[in-house]
């Protein structure tokens, strides 16, 4: 099967209460495709950089089969730049700066070699260019997953309304939820966004796990607790690329394989938030991912017998 | 098996952002005898109450079986009265009004005929009380479990540290795992309040669920999530009720029955916050609990092959 997926590269600045780095990689659709790359590989990339993004993060994606070919190269200007701190809960941050630079100008096209992906993977971007991309596929894929933010709600709701009429997919945490729908309670909230387009409701919690909702159905899933969250940027796009590289590489959008899909992609997530940036990502094996899935598996595992 | 149950029975004032009322029945023990007489007709209540106290209350608990011979009555004075307002996030309140009334004067003394019970749970009270208790039992129980609360993590922490040596299951909320241990990450919280005393150590997050810690072991209880939270007085106390009900129901303190037992306090407390006070637990029977425990079961089931 095989992915497009869309998003930044970019370059990130970031202070957590454990340190700080002044210039690493980042992008949503960087951590989307090291993630996804792990269970399929013909993630196709849809993105654009400045003349300052690393030749070796270049090649180290097309290793792990990411084809870049949908990736415009601006000889004249700088990737996209974020720089953010994180308070200490880690599950809230201030956004310092952010210089647009090339992707002021994006206007992502999907290369010919693209057309009849089956999936397709709407990492966090303008609304309005995560909806160019879905018009300009000649076949609707069998599924369509969209990352936002907060920020986007804020300043371009009405395009964000836009591009849900047409996804299958929502992954938002809890209090773009609650913006979303203007509802508190998450089960109320997930009826609502779910009446707006998608059929399926991802809520990300942070260190407090992750629900998917379907029609009356609510999945829970842990985060694993973990001894040091050092940095979680990327941490939810991470999660978004293991989730639909497991949808892809099993080839089954069920409400069941969903769930599989959310332990795969927060045992990916949870690897990610181990080090600055990507990092944690390249280093990770096959085995490394199994056994982290299997914690998840004890971590929720019991027995009841309703006598 | 039988269970000693120690702490407050009171009238509590609440106000929530869906309503308010000015005076109901509340108190620690309250609550857990309410939860644990689910499963055991043998509940030995240990507390203090005024001249207020409604007499058709303490009939409602005899008729569940609730041993009240421990309840010191005080003809003079008033029943311990609290009142709170909760926040929108309903996981944090202010304390508005704290008239300690028979509690200033609360002695604990545990009647001969509940000398020799199997269990022991200390709701939430000041601890030099729970270390009473526990000094007064001829026999050492199976279990002692300990709730407590921040308020005395700040008064009275020496006396908390000598009752934590004495306990073998310790129930805190995230922010006070925190704050007793001095970690930011819930993990090595864990690791250093079990060497404070307890082997098990149980962290309620509210509407994210719970863990409990054991040695190397974690177990993650989720939270239903819930189209309403009415009120969250007396959650945390009916889940530590239900708890330690279903564990004394079982006589199986071992690590895979106490995960069993969680998701039971997770059920019970999910009823709990559906109404003001605990009016809500007079209503419920074994069918709605046991429909309540499978929807947990679902929430949280999922299937994976590690191919």
């Amino acid at each position: 099967m095989s992915l497009i997926t869309v998003g930044t590269m970019a370059f990130d600045a970031i202070q957590t209460p454990f340190g700080k780095v002044d210039r690493i990689v980042g992008g949503s659709a960087t951590y989307v495709a090291y993630a996804a790359s792990n269970f399929i590989n013909d993630v196709k990339q849809i993105s654009i950089i400045g003349n300052d993004f690393p030749a070796e993060e270049i090649q180290s994606l097309e290793k792990r089969g990411v084809n870049l070919d949908g990736v415009e190269r601006v000889a004249d200007k700088k990737s996209f730049f974020w720089s953010g701190k994180y308070h200490m809960d880690m599950n809230t941050r201030d956004t310092l700066v952010t210089d647009l630079n090339v992707l002021a100008d994006f206007n992502p096209i999907v290369p010919e070699s693209y057309q009849g992906s089956e999936f397709l993977m709407l990492g966090n971007l303008m609304p309005k260019l995560q909806l160019s991309v879905i018009n300009q596929l000649k076949v609707k894929p069998k599924l369509i997953v969209m990352d936002t933010m907060n920020f986007w709600m804020d300043i371009a709701l009405d395009d964000l309304k836009e591009v849900l009429k047409k996804v299958d997919v929502l992954l938002v945490n809890d209090s773009e939820a609650r913006q979303l729908s203007g509802e508190f309670s998450l089960v109320k909230a997930s009826r609502k966004i779910m009446e707006m387009g998608p059929q399926f409701l991802i809520i990300k919690k942070g260190e407090h796990g992750a629900l998917l909702f379907h029609k009356n159905h609510v999945f829970h899933a842990p985060a694993l607790p973990l001894e040091e969250v050092f940095d979680p940027t990327g941490a939810g796009d991470t999660f978004a690329g293991g989730f639909i590289g497991h949808i892809a590489k099993t080839n089954d959008i069920s409400f069941d394989n969903m769930k599989t899909a959310i332990i795969v992609g927060s045992a990916l997530a949870s690897f990610c938030v181990e080090k600055f940036g990507p990092e944690r990502m390249k280093e990770i094996t096959k085995e490394d991912i199994d056994a982290r899935i299997s914690e998840f598996v004890q971590l929720v595992s019991f027995d009841i017998d309703l006598v």
